[in-house]
Order: structure tokens, then sequence, then C-alpha cells
């Protein structure tokens, strides 16, 4: 039997202990699941004659270093910042590791140790970082060895709501952590790179400089840009790219009625208002708004955003009931951003039968044989109920996977990675398809940056 | 004789050490200048009978301290991190100080022990703060004294250049530190208080959020709103005022245009751009625009800010040489808010002959009797030339004044304070009346936020 720890039981975690449990006999696994919650794993999973629940709280150092030293391989699903204690017991321990969160500076430090000791550290293996790595390393290798050159890459992913559950003028609910995506964006200017030109947009304008695609059987969808596009550019092996731009997709009018918020100063998350508890969110409306003895919070705030009498916006913000001044805030001392996404709640989160889609879209323009040449390659996965989402499969499955290839010794080199080398990205690639999680890819047309031919 | 050192003689002290000097014979004081770089002071100042001039490094703390045993007041005007070195030694020594600036939280926690031993720590004693503070409380004080509630405070003051050396379009040049106008308004939301109702304005809406008002004989100016206008509430009795606003005057236009630079996104100083040293501005300004193969960077940025073919706001843009391929800006690895400083100093620059002007606005509602009243208060100062700035007037003058009132046992009140009591405000504002810093006061009806008396 081969031990595979896995440390936390959250959200996202229902495929991927699923795969692991369904291989157990014909892959001779057995699955330990230490949660804080171990009541709160479901009878199916807990009752499976090759799982063990456990209950671990990570830092109880003896407790964790126990379970730790049971396993042939461990799994973390914590939040990022929890996941050194595991490495630093799984490096002492001598054991591999699997996470599906960004590498931190901390994590990275160990890489020396870990390749001397043999080990594999893979991380970055869910959807977004992890597929989206997959399966642009995939095309960008494939372009490379018919031996062309890569002067476009853009890529966007985006967390939505199914066509069939897509039923509010926003088209968009909540399907994974409501608080990112009321502050998302924030921190720091978004920086890319078009056309061999760097290029700055500040949070303020963030919304408002949105491209568009569209994905076949699916419609349009709308990007903005990522903080930081030009954050794997070297390890992507595009150092001297024209265009590198990443992003997160909506669908189209989605980020246009977001940047009100954003205009309004409504998603600021830097103060407190002292006496939220209890404000309606007329007034929490109001607070954004000059002071007028005479003028409703309505036509103050069309006359502030410049919302025309017959926009759509106006509607989103109806839907919202943003004026109400019965619905109360519950919240105490809380910023903006978090009374924002109270409001929202109310809206968008999904209900019993409703599910999530997961999207993602690449572009890849490159030179061969003298000529520009584009592919364009996409992936839609439909959630199929509450606990079953989209997201939880496209992130919870890479990571099931690696971590059987990295057992079966099929995942063979050691250090603290993220999945860019063909040795991790094929074979999981190939996996997922089993699964319905695919790409399509299309030879067409390079359009560039002057799609429309325009003369100068 | 009685001796008095001045700490750092920068920009602002002028008028303070003429001030100090010509009293010297009939107050009996002799003036030490204590300086890093001596041989900077005018020959007028170095070479004056009661006058001696040494070079002083505030992080020698023997020379510092030697320094200061010699005196009987110290006033420092160095910047204001350094004050709390210069405050340590003046509490040891038992020796009074006067500072023109802030008080930070390292210099209040001395306040007990300052009274303890008598001493008078009396600092934002300049302009603003300073003559804001004294102008604001003679009024506030007049009122509660005739009876009267005060119901609203306004309050803003600027740094402007004088009519007659207006010349450009923007109706603004550099009279103090430019990194400061560059940065106005970062580093959190404005917020205040307008008839009972807090109100918050984010960074990108602070400009597009002034206020009009007109001083007789000078036009018309805007204020936008200081990040804290609350921050004097209870110093200033006013804890359950109704309207309370403080912020910056400019003249009319300068907010509107200036937010050009905010949506773009060119005042952000929280990133570097590598490259750029000997880029064009017009390089720098499409940093901020989207790529195109086809399009103006002029089209480009009218498209993005929608500037009209007929927007004064537009020439203001092109007097600043911004689209101009042949001017290279000279800093490497700048932040955007450093390279724009670059580009406006080029043009912001008083010259030789040009004039600075210091306007402040006071507005002040109150009740009495059952009736609303109104008083407008206001003062306007132009500068004589280069060195004898309007700025270092109104900063230094009341530092002078001051420091000769606490030697004279005119202001007795021990601890480290800020001029709010009569005591203080008083006999300064006075002696200001002398050197042109007056006050014009007017009793108008009460207008509060609904001027036109428009209906509901």
């Amino acid at each position: 039997m081969r031990n595979i720890l896995v440390v936390g039981a959250g959200k996202s975690t229902s495929y991927l202990i699923d795969y692991l449990l369904e291989k157990s006999i014909s892959e001779n696994l057995h699955v330990t699941i230490g949660d804080l919650y171990p009541e709160h794993i479901s009878k199916n999973v807990s009752n499976h004659e090759y799982c063990t629940v456990i209950k671990l709280d990570v830092f109880d150092s003896i407790a964790r270093q126990n379970a730790i030293s049971n396993a042939d391989i461990v799994i973390s699903m914590l939040p990022a910042r929890f996941h050194i204690k595991i490495a630093e017991d799984c490096l002492s321990l001598k054991k591999h590791l699997v996470t599906a969160s960004y590498i931190s500076s901390e994590l990275k430090a160990l890489d020396s140790q870990v390749k001397k000791a043999g080990l594999i550290f893979m991380n970055e293996i869910g959807l977004d970082p992890g597929i989206d790595h997959m399966s642009a390393m995939k095309v960008l290798d494939g372009i490379r060895e018919k031996g062309g050159k890569v002067v476009l890459f853009e890529s966007f992913t985006g967390g939505l709501v199914a066509p069939e559950s897509d039923n509010n003028l926003w088209n968009y609910k909540f399907t994974w952590n409501p608080r990112n995506v009321v502050t998302a964006g924030q921190g720091g200017t978004a920086k890319f790179i078009q056309e061999g030109t760097y290029k700055y947009i500040p949070y303020h304008k963030l919304f408002r400089r949105t491209e568009f695609f569209e994905i076949k059987g699916y419609g349009k969808f709308e990007g903005y840009a990522n903080r930081d596009s030009l954050k794997y550019r070297e390890a992507y092996g595009l150092s001297d790219i024209l265009t590198l731009y990443r992003g997160t997709m909506r669908r189209v009018g989605f980020s246009r009625a977001w940047n009100m918020f954003v205009q309004l100063g409504m998603t600021d998350d830097s103060f407190t208002i002292d006496n939220s508890k209890g404000m309606s969110y007329r007034e929490f409306v109001n607070l954004f708004l000059p002071y007028s003895p005479t003028d409703t919070v309505e036509l103050k705030l069309r006359l502030y955003l410049k919302i025309d009498q017959d926009d759509i916006m106006w509607e989103k913000l109806l839907e919202l009931k943003l004026f109400d001044s019965n619905k109360k805030i519950t919240l105490e001392n809380a910023t903006p951003a978090q009374i924002l996404q109270e409001i929202l709640e109310q809206s968008w989160t999904l209900n019993h039968d409703d599910k999530d889609m997961i999207v993602m879209y690449h572009k890849f323009g490159y030179e061969l044989e003298g000529i520009n040449r584009q592919i364009d390659s996409n992936m839609v996965v439909i959630g199929k109920n509450q606990s079953h989402t989209a997201m939880a499969k496209t992130v919870g499955l890479p990571v099931a996977i690696a971590t059987l290839l990295i057992l079966n010794k099929e995942i063979t080199t050691p250090g603290v990675q993220i999945p860019l080398s063909k040795e991790v990205y094929e074979p999981i690639l190939n996996e997922l398809q089993k699964f319905g999680i695919l790409f399509n890819e299309y030879e067409v047309p390079y359009l560039g940056y002057n799609p429309d031919s325009v003369a100068s």
C-alpha cells in the first residue's frame, strides 16, 4: 500500500479525493485525510475502505510530523501560507509534496535541499496556476519544435457561472473566494508588454481596458489584465517575446459595470467605516457621493458616473438593491470592500442547482518560415453540482494525477518546481482529457494588433 | 543677551532670521544658525553683528548638544523626522523648542516630561499648519464667546503663483516641494463630514470633486479635499460639527487637468520603469495607452480621456511638451511620479522675477439666536522675490514671533503643543498684521449646502 496524506479537505478537494479513492485498488493506494474539522467530510469518503480521516491541526507539530511520517507523499490543500511548515517536515522526513499554490519565496529557498534529497515538491498544479502552465507549455514547445518563433502570447482564465445557471444581469456569481473578486486588481499597477512596448494600467482604469474574445459555442467574453503578466516570461522561455498579456475572464459587460464600484471607492479595503452595522445599502452608497439637500442618491450617482437614462448598467445596480433603505449591512467596522462583498453575496451566491463554469483561452502568435501564424486554444469545463464544481475538478484533478505520477516514478526530476516540463505536462494533460478537461486548438490567420488591417 | 539657536537654514528661513536679527538690539538677542552647509547662508546674515553661523551636523550628538546647551531657545527648521533628536536634547538640557512641523507621535510622547520641566515645545506654527490653526481658532472662539454654535467649518490653503507671474495655462508653478504636489492626495481615501454624513473620496476621484470659491480682488479658486479633514475636530472643539472640510487651493481648472495625469497613472510612485533614462516624453505617455499600429499617441490619449477637440485641457498637455519625441527623460529607473515631476519642472519652475502667492480661505457657519449665520475669512500674501517668498514669510514669521513671545514669557503654558490657545494666537496674529499677513473677515448670509435654495 502506498500512503497519500491530504492535508486540508476544503471546497476544492472533492474530485481530488474521488480520483485517488477510485484508483485505490488498481494503484494500491491508501488515502489519509487530515483536517481541522473531520466531521465536515462526507460519509462517502470517510467510510471508504481505503480512506482514513484524522483530525489534524497543522500547528500541532507532533501530530503533523506523525501524519507526514506515515505517508509516502503529501498533498497540501491548505491556504498557501501554511505550506511551509508541511514542506519543512516533508524535507526532513523525505516525503514528496504536491500543492496547487503559487511558490512562496520561502518554499523556493528549499530547492537545493529538496534536490539533494531527491524529492519532488510540485506546486502551481491546480487550474490557474496549473492547467494554464501545462496547456501553454504544450503549445509553446510544439511551436518551437517545428522551428517557429513565438512573438505573442495572451492567456485568460475565468471562474464563471454556467450558461444554464446564468440568470442575472451581471452574468456572474461567486464560484470561489468572493473576497478575491471584490479586491481583484488592487495592490499595484498592471504591467504587460504589447508589440515590444511596456504598458501600465492603474487600478482605476483596469476595468476599462478589457479585450474581447469569442469561444465557439459559448459566445463572447472579456478579459482584464493581471497585475504582472511578465511573471513567467523567462520560465516559459519567452524572454524576447513582443506581446505578453495575461488576464482574468468575465462575460462581456461585467468589467464596465464593476468599474462603477471602483470609481465610487466601494472596493477600497484600506479603511473601515465606524458605523457600518445597521447602515442601509442606500446610506452606504451615499457615503461616496456629494451631499445635497435636494437631490436623490440615484440622481447624484447617475451624474457622478455619467450613466445615461437607458444604460443597462443602471439596471445592474438596481438588481443588487443598492438603493434600498430597508436592506441593512450586518458587518461591524467594515471596510467598503467587505460591505460590498456582503451586498453582492445577497445576489451572486450560487443556488442549490446552479453550476459553475471554468473558461480558459490562450492565443499564440508565432513566426515560421517568414510567415506570421496564430493558434487559438480554449478549454471550457462545466460543473456537475455544488460539491462537484468545475473549479474543484480543474483544481483537484491535476493535483491528484501529479501525485500518482510521482508515486509511480513517471515524474522523476527532483526540486521545488512548477509543471513546465514535458515530463510533467504531457501525462497530466492526457489523463485530464479522460475527464473532459481538454483544449480545442485552432490554427487561425495571424491577427496581431491590426486585426482590421487599418491603414496608418 | 538671550541666545536663539536656529537649526537648519533652508528656503523657508529668510524672514524668520531677518525678523530676529532686526530685533536683536531692542530685544537683546543673539542668533546662532547651525547648518550642514554654512557657506550657503547669505553674507547679509552671516556678517550681522548679532549672528553666528556654525557648521552643524544634526547626527553629531556632541556638536548638537553643545550648540543646544549654549541657547536659551531652539528653533528647528529641519525636515520633521529630525526634530526628535533635538527635542530630546532640549528636554534634558531644559531648553524651549519651536518647530513649524506636524507633531509626530514620538514628540507627543514627551508631553508629560516637557510639562514637568516647565518647557514649551511649540509646533505647527508655520503657515499650514500654523496660521490656519490660529486664524481659525480666533474666529471659532469669537463665535463661541458670543454664544453661537459652530455648525460648519471649511478651510483651504494654497501655495500658488502671484497673478503678475501667472503666465501658463495651468495657472500654477512650483513654489514649494514639487514632489509633494505630484503625489498630493495619495496614501489613502479622503474623508470628511458634510451635513452630518461622512463622505469618502478615492484618490482617482479627488480632483473631480472640487469646490469653488471667490476671493475679492483675486478671482475664483477651487479646492480639493485633504486626506483627513477630521484630524483637528476635537482639538478645535468641534466634536459635534455637521460639516468639516479641509483642503488645498488651486486656480480654477487645475484639478480637472491634473486629473488627466491621475487617470493615466502618471502620478504613481509605487513602481519604477526600468528603461526610463533617455525615454522621450512621448514614449512615456505611450506607456499608459493601449498599443496601436495605426493610431497616434495623441489620438489614443484623446479617446482614452475623452478630450474634445476644443477642450483647453489639450492645450495644457501641449504646453508641457508631453508629445515631444525629442524631449528626453534624464532619470534612471524612475517612478512615473518622479518622471512627471521632471517634466513639470521644465515648465512650472519660477523664473528669476516670478513671485509666489499664499491664499487661505475659511468659511464658518454658526447658529446664533436661532438664526444660521456665516463668516468668510481670507488671507492673501504675495512674495517679494525668489528668496523672500510669501511661503518663507508665512512659514517663518509665526515661528520667529512665537520664539520671541516664549523668550519674553508672554507665552507661558508648558507642554508639547500647537497654537490653539488665545495666549498664543492673539499676540502672534496681531504681530503678523504689521507684516501684511492679515485676514479679511466678512459676515455673509448663511448658504450652507443649498446655496440656490433649490426645492427638493
